[in-house]
């Protein structure tokens, strides 16, 4: 599926607010965008901003600067949250339930479609009118379902057991909110969401305000 | 409480990064680690660690590279989190309820000491030993437990009002999961968690395997 160069990992971490800002100018309205004022708007130099861009082609129009909505689209595609992913939440705990709740997952296109646990208590009931399976039936619906990417909100001791049976039943890419890390083939795409993280951040910028 | 110089966000987000590799070479048992080293295990060139390493202090010994405990109890002070944060939780509905069972905080100094909601069936019943408060009690219980970072996990069209509270009530700090621009004075700090842009990454990766 791979095509043009390997993109950095920070280049692509940026793709991702490059598309948060230019949602908000179509938003208001703004019709063209300079890679300074993208830059601006970032953080970033506008010759890093144009580096950048350029790993996913030719955008820019001389004297226009980039055109938002061809920008924006391009960049989706580049993303690949131009389409639908079909998405299993797996475990379905006060994390699970939290994210599964969460507005910004549908508006960009990740669709939830699949709920497993293997909890008894919960095995069997209805969440957002989708039946929670247990985790055993994951290689029948992962098929019936075409399941693309799994969430995995489980506890940090089953993670890794868990991420094996997803690989296994086919699914590509995982969200990991475990605190823990999990072994995967290379083929498979992991991203480890580290809360604590962000926390340190923000202890950083209390202790060190910018400016 | 500012020193030194202003260090870019994004070499701020590596910090992380550098602290988690570190705690795990302290796991492993290794003493001192190069710049090379570190590049390598972030995806980062040694000339780039090197400079982000100097926005800090000087931790290199020449022929040894960096002594491994004491960069990462020098990026920690760099961080705030060589000391303990006191922080509210404000939003207790399956967000915050999984939050505050997230072992990543704790570990880190961030501690749990006041739990704030508005909904009647929560005020006042007790959660991990501690009682959820109104938030109307806001001001005399963030006087009196010293609260300095709060995490907000109430629903978007919520979060700016009670933000506002919060800076009033002396918070300087929020980590905000709403999907929502809060709107702050400048002394207050804040980090957005995206948690759709984590999926569209995975998305990328799936879409655009690396190498």
């Amino acid at each position: 599926m791979s095509s043009g160069p390997t993109v950095p990992k920070a280049a692509a971490a940026r793709l991702s607010l490059y598309l948060r800002h230019l949602d908000h100018l179509l938003k208001a309205k703004q019709e063209t965008v300079s890679s300074r004022q993208l830059g601006e708007a970032l953080e970033l130099s506008d010759a890093k901003v144009r580096k950048d861009l350029t790993y996913f082609g030719q955008f820019g129009h001389p004297g226009v600067g980039y055109r938002v909505a061809e920008l924006r689209d391009a960049l989706r595609a580049v993303m690949g949250t131009h389409r639908t992913w079909r998405v299993a939440m797996v475990g379905v705990g006060n994390l699970g339930r939290a994210l599964l709740g969460y507005p910004g997952f549908s508006e960009r296109g990740f669709q939830f479609v699949a709920l497993f646990d293997t909890d008894p208590e919960l095995v069997g009931s209805v969440i957002r009118e989708m039946k929670i399976h247990h985790l055993d039936n994951l290689p029948q619906i992962a098929g019936e379902l075409r399941l693309e990417l799994a969430v995995l909100a489980v506890p940090a001791d089953a993670a890794d057991g868990v991420a094996r049976r997803l690989v296994k039943a086919g699914i590509v890419g995982i969200l990991n909110f475990a605190p823990v890390t999990v072994t995967l083939p290379k083929s498979v795409a992991e991203i480890s969401v580290d809360l604590a993280m962000q926390l340190e951040q923000l202890a950083f910028r209390v202790t060190r305000p910018p400016g």
